[in-house]
């Protein structure tokens, strides 16, 4: 017999909807329809404007056919179009399938056979490799290709659809019903994983996870309405973690940006007052070096986000040299992006550099409206002793993870075995609660039986001065079964010598730790800018061995 | 045939968990241990501790049998044990049901029958109502009564159950294990209506309400994280609106408060750093109306909501003169308190204060995870024009939406008919998608055919420099079927007459408009500070009609 509170109380449309990133530009558009939204080169568009954009889209897209279940592609940079795509492709009940600009044809080819893309909007800078991975698809069912035109663009243009962009937005009707999924459990977004072996997996996302991801970037940044967001991270990657969503929510403004560079960075902060931003440490990087006088006039307080890696001491103060608020999150594609972040706590900011860089490289914890965030041993599932010492897998459990992989049952039922969702990424739990990862499974070294942990050799590699990036892979050894290769790209101008990183290196290392190789040159980089370890492990075992 | 994104990507333990606000507790407490969490007077609590409290008391509860779908009353001013309550209650499953401590023995011995509670939980203040209430039980059914201490309570003490609170809390286990809710659709809490005819209603919350009326309140204040907020408001309203669950996720401080007086407030804001508080416009009016001497030394930029009826002029500009920023919201118990809020605009700040005040006023639009708010003529259920003229129904629809009237399956469905909630509040739609109310339905009054907005008159009586308060009614007329009746209490050492009042209306109002009878006194109010107008209507019957 149910308890009085379970009788007749039934969810209604009156009392239940669908949790949907889509409610949020509908009511940022009626309260605030002439606030601006979108910034690109000279253009401006207002939250009417945008939705009204958003409303063709939609339209023209169901009057071509498409609807609940289908893929849309697009290979797009920073630019309105991406914005829209975020919004009027998933409100039709078709999903967002947006692909890498950095991959090549192949791998293209390959996502819009998986994926089944039935529509593919390409920007003109990327029509080349499209124009190729449409001859490589094997799928004979029809594609709608439909090409970008964009002003700030300067390169060459070849189109290779059938329609513009514009041209079908005017198809579309600007009062399009707006609506919201049946089930907020449905498919809003489609991304595929980089893959660094094997095909690229097809991760899918939920409207569900995507509402409570653009509300949990809220809340850890305590992110005001009308915030300036400048786009700096790729929205092909995890959605721009949700930022596209999260700003319609602020009824903010989306400064869009065609490339990442210091300049254009610059400028715009100083241009379109941006209050926050989002990158890989390549990106604050490359802010923190950039010539003094680019630097002049910048707004105080600005807040960035840092995910990928930990952030070294040299960044955390040339950030706050700058006047810059950064904040080190961590997550991977399938939940979302960041889903654990490195909360500030009292007392952090007085403490000296080595030590404030030490607490705000670890991963943190559960972001806001994660259920759950724990280091476990992958055998027993039980949480690591929080002593900052005993090893176990990060796992994630709630709402922000990933529907699953796509037409992939046996992965998904991997990723999510035991009620968690597996990350892959091996992390210690201090005493405070915070994780640190401490290696990827695959790119851990055992050395005679010690695990090394590539992470660790490499934060020593980053504190030599002339060390621009640095990646340590395992090395076939005879003896020691494998033995840390040390692979530096020098900043411009820098010189050092291998026995110097050596050198550098037994400072701060256990012995057993200190690469015994090491190898100068440019770091083979993914498309998304993560260093390609598979490739170095191909080159490691060929590296000269230092004699010490 | 389903689509590829609903083959193979169910559901799971690590992808999907009921949202419910008992998350944001255990999150505080793990990430901000050691973050203020509870004063009262002289007490001092961390987070750390309040949520070791909490599961103590879920703990003892279940020793105590109760479970799933139980009901625990409360009868508790704003103290610890209150926030303790909204915690420690519902993570066993029990229901929460936070009863007025303004009524009467007759009304609580009725909410704790229909209510069926098996647990009650008093402060030593409402002890000697509680002990009638408990003789006029029908019920024969075992009911554990606890009391409270309170050091900062100065009355006289009567033990009138067999528990204090702290031994009962002794009674539980401080380890005992946090759990969420099976289903987020699952009864958090049950608020009895002040049903100012009939028996109350018993509105039930779900967890997954509770969850996002708690996040909106973040998005429309912009509210930081470890805000200090002030306990103005009673929790037994409303659950606070939300706030205790609210102040959770912001790992704020909640500044418990007994009795609301105007001295304790600027007091607490001056000491503790108070950062927010709500109320209903009598608090706010409580200080503008203060000596100045109250006011000195006050931080700048304190934030207030108001509930419960527009402010007025003379009071937004009275909160401004003390630095303080008001925003106006509106709801009822049935939508969690507030689930619309009078956003403000870019450049009302610079508008005179009559414009201000007259834009400020309005209901405004859908709070933020509010699915959809609208005006819409109860017939047709169609949306009214939006001239600012034609009146139709405040409906409401989406997750800040009860599940239902307890035990009650026609008042449900009836509140729920054609998929909206219905306020029976009604109101106009102006250009700018800003509600405002004109009246109850039950308030209209219908004069030789007219409609009057008591709303309208009652705005015009308070611009009166001599009205502290004021009500108008339908006073029954034989030519004219009703006329407004205006009932009015003055200002401390204010005098007017009749004729006075009755000529300041007729500079503002259409001459059928202006009350016809005008009754000087004070009026009388609901337990929740909501004025009787169902008294005034018996009253107004035999006011002297003026002469005019």
């Amino acid at each position: 017999m149910p308890s009085i509170f379970d009788q007749d109380l039934p969810r209604t449309e009156a009392n239940h909807a669908p949790l949907s990133p889509l409610s949020f530009i509908e009511r940022t558009a009626e309260v605030y329809p002439d606030r601006l939204a979108v910034v690109h080169g000279s253009l401006r568009r207002k939250w009417a404007g945008v939705f009204s954009r958003c409303r063709r889209l939609a339209s023209a897209l169901e009057r071509h056919g498409i609807g609940k279940g289908d893929t849309v592609a697009v290979m797009l940079p920073n630019t309105p179009p991406m914005v829209e795509a975020h919004f009027g492709i998933p409100v039709t009940g078709a999903v967002l399938n947006a692909l890498n600009t950095r991959l090549d044809a192949e791998t293209i080819a390959f996502m819009l056979d998986h994926g089944e893309a039935k529509v593919v909007i390409v920007d003109p800078e990327f029509a080349g490799t499209m124009k190729k991975a449409l001859t490589l698809r094997k799928a004979s069912t029809p594609l709608l290709v439909i090409d970008v035109e964009d002003a700030v663009y300067t390169g060459p243009v070849e189109r290779i659809g059938s329609v513009t962009y514009e041209d079908f937005l005017a198809q579309g009707d600007a009062a399009y019903a707006w609506k919201l999924p049946a089930d907020e459990w449905d498919a809003i977004a489609l991304n595929y994983t980089s893959g660094t072996t094997g095909n690229p997996k097809g991760v899918v996302y939920h409207h569900r996870g995507a509402a409570l991801n653009a509300v949990s970037n809220i809340l850890e940044w305590d992110m005001p309405k009308h915030a300036v967001y400048l786009w700096t991270l790729p929205m092909f990657h995890c959605n721009g973690w949700c930022f596209p969503w999260t700003v319609a929510a602020r009824a903010g403004v989306n400064v869009c940006l065609r490339r990442v560079e210091a300049q254009a960075i610059f400028d715009a902060i100083r241009q379109h007052g941006v209050t926050h931003y989002c990158g890989a440490p390549i990106v604050h990087g490359m802010l923190v070096n950039a010539p003094d006088a680019m630097k002049l006039g910048l707004p105080a307080g600005v807040k960035a986000m840092v995910a990928g890696a930990a952030p070294p001491a040299s960044m955390i103060e040339g950030m706050e040299a700058l006047g810059f608020d950064l904040t080190h999150v961590y997550g991977l594609t399938e939940v979302y992006g960041p889903a654990t972040a490195c909360a500030k706590q009292d007392g952090w900011e007085t403490l000296e550099i080595g030590e404030r860089a030490r607490l705000n490289a670890r991963q943190g914890v559960r972001y806001h409206l994660e259920r759950d965030v724990r280091v476990l041993d992958p055998q027993t599932m039980q949480p690591v002793p929080m002593d900052g010492e005993t090893m176990g897998e990060i796992m994630f459990k709630g709402n922000i993870a990933m529907k699953g992989y796509l037409k992939n049952p046996a992965a998904t039922a991997e990723a999510f075995a035991g009620g968690w969702f597996h990350s892959g990424d091996l992390a210690v739990m201090y005493p405070d609660g915070y994780m640190k990862i401490k290696d990827r499974s695959k790119d851990i070294i055992i050395s005679g039986g010690e695990n090394i942990s590539s992470i660790e050799v490499e934060d020593v590699l980053y504190r030599h001065p002339a060390v621009l990036a640095a990646a340590v892979v395992a090395k076939p050894d005879a003896r020691w079964g494998e033995t840390p290769c040390a692979f530096v790209e020098l900043k411009a101008g820098a010189q050092t010598t291998a026995e110097d990183i050596v050198a550098h290196c037994k400072k701060h290392l256990a012995a057993f730790k200190v690469p015994r190789a090491v190898v100068f040159g440019e770091l083979p980089k993914t498309s998304t800018g993560k260093i390609q370890k598979f490739e170095l492990r191909k080159q490691a075992g060929s590296a000269a061995a230092i004699d010490s």
